[in-house]
């Protein structure tokens, strides 16, 4: 059997999901977790590589446990993974899925959202759970950011908005859609794709954040995206204020 | 000089605000900030006693530094407080206040919200935020406990929504609103008063959870309330949920 989940965690305690040698991954807890439930050594797989730090609100994976599983229902799958997992991973839907299903390459994208906590002051609700980055964002400051990324949306080479150390050749991806918006102080990016780059959603926040500070003006953009040279883009945002936000089967 | 601060705090890791011998207090974390920032002794005057593990989202203190403090500008104590406290305390802004400002005898009333996450699978984003009480809570239910809340407005004796520990003699407070409301899984209820009794929140909370589960009829409610009998309302609802929202100058 193989099964299909629902899941979200917070990031802030683990390594990224994939399991490493050194370091408690997400990947790592769940296969714990599902061999506890099944009693048998169970293949855990991801949908994406989250880095360090990276949040899920919903991220995807399969279970396939070994031969001689004990026989858990499907719908019950859910609640007995959550009896065993620890308070930051949350299991919320299990499904049975056919053996070709994987959670990486069956997707045709996924939604990514940013969330920047602009305000001097903290708010202790967001810490870990946003980049704390003082910037005043006015009208014409989310105007210009809208602007800008609008020009991300689209099919482009993305060779600017990926880490130096990635092995990846063809840098080309199609970005369905890409929005900015501010509730109170906090500003919300929201990005989806066919698929992303190495550290491109934090990439593509830090170069955000330029314009809104004025650094850079929403018209810098294509140029940028067309000089694929990873210095000329802005810096990369810190983890603790990206989310996977949907992937989409 | 007297300070009045509007701080925000996640309640998870201290025993409540006030200082007691065993426990790291919110008054003792934050007396320990303000005698580095001040250099001198100083007192800490918190505007509600709420106990362990509970949130405020919106909480206000005066700050009394002694004879010979540093002299840092009003308008620089929150930043300068934020950098010496732990993440989960946020100083939101400072003013100075007049000598006879009492931060809790001074206020007019207080908000609080109580949060319910009412479905079986678990939310790590709301784990230590919320109560998590799977209930299902369709139309019919939510007004039911719409309906329920409303019988709390008024000028009443609370004495069945005290604990019974309390040393309170006059438990008549007025309730000004009360409502609840649904967002996805997330119930939440919220309620002004001029004054709570001790747990009064946190035992409405479990007695309207009652009326949502249809253990009691909002009609009850008016019976339980004129009772004045601790055993005759819900339970006392976990901290884990309660914020303190608003407070009334």
């Amino acid at each position: 059997m193989k099964y299909l989940l629902k899941i979200a965690y917070i990031g802030t305690g683990y390594c990224g999901f994939q399991a490493q040698n050194n370091g408690r991954s997400i990947q790592r807890v769940l296969t714990e977790a599902a061999e506890k439930i099944f009693a048998v050594p169970t293949r855990v797989t991801g949908c994406s590589r989250t880095d360090s730090g990276v949040h899920a609100l919903e991220y995807y994976i399969t279970l396939e446990p070994g031969e001689g599983a004990s026989g858990v229902k499907t719908e019950n799958i859910p609640r007995a993974m959550c009896s065993v997992l620890p308070e930051d991973i949350g299991v919320v839907e299990a499904r049975a899925v056919d053996d070709d299903f994987h959670p990486r390459y069956s997707a045709k994208g996924k939604e990514y959202k940013y969330l920047i906590y602009t305000s001097p002051a903290r708010d202790p609700f967001y810490s870990g759970r946003a980049w704390m980055h003082y910037m005043r964002v006015g009208t014409s400051e989310l105007e210009n950011m809208k602007r800008a990324a609008g020009y991300f949306v689209g099919e482009h080479d993305f060779t600017s908005f990926m880490s130096a150390g990635s092995s990846i050749t063809d840098a080309v991806r199609e970005v369905f859609s890409f929005d900015a918006s501010l509730s109170g102080n906090l500003l919300e990016l929201k990005v989806s794709a066919n698929g992303f780059l190495y550290n491109m959603v934090r990439i593509m926040a830090g170069t955000l954040t330029a314009v809104g500070e004025g650094r850079l003006s929403p018209e810098d953009i294509p140029g940028i995206i067309g000089a694929r040279d990873r210095s000329r883009a802005g810096v990369t945002a810190p983890p603790e204020g990206l989310y996977l936000n949907r992937v989409f089967y």
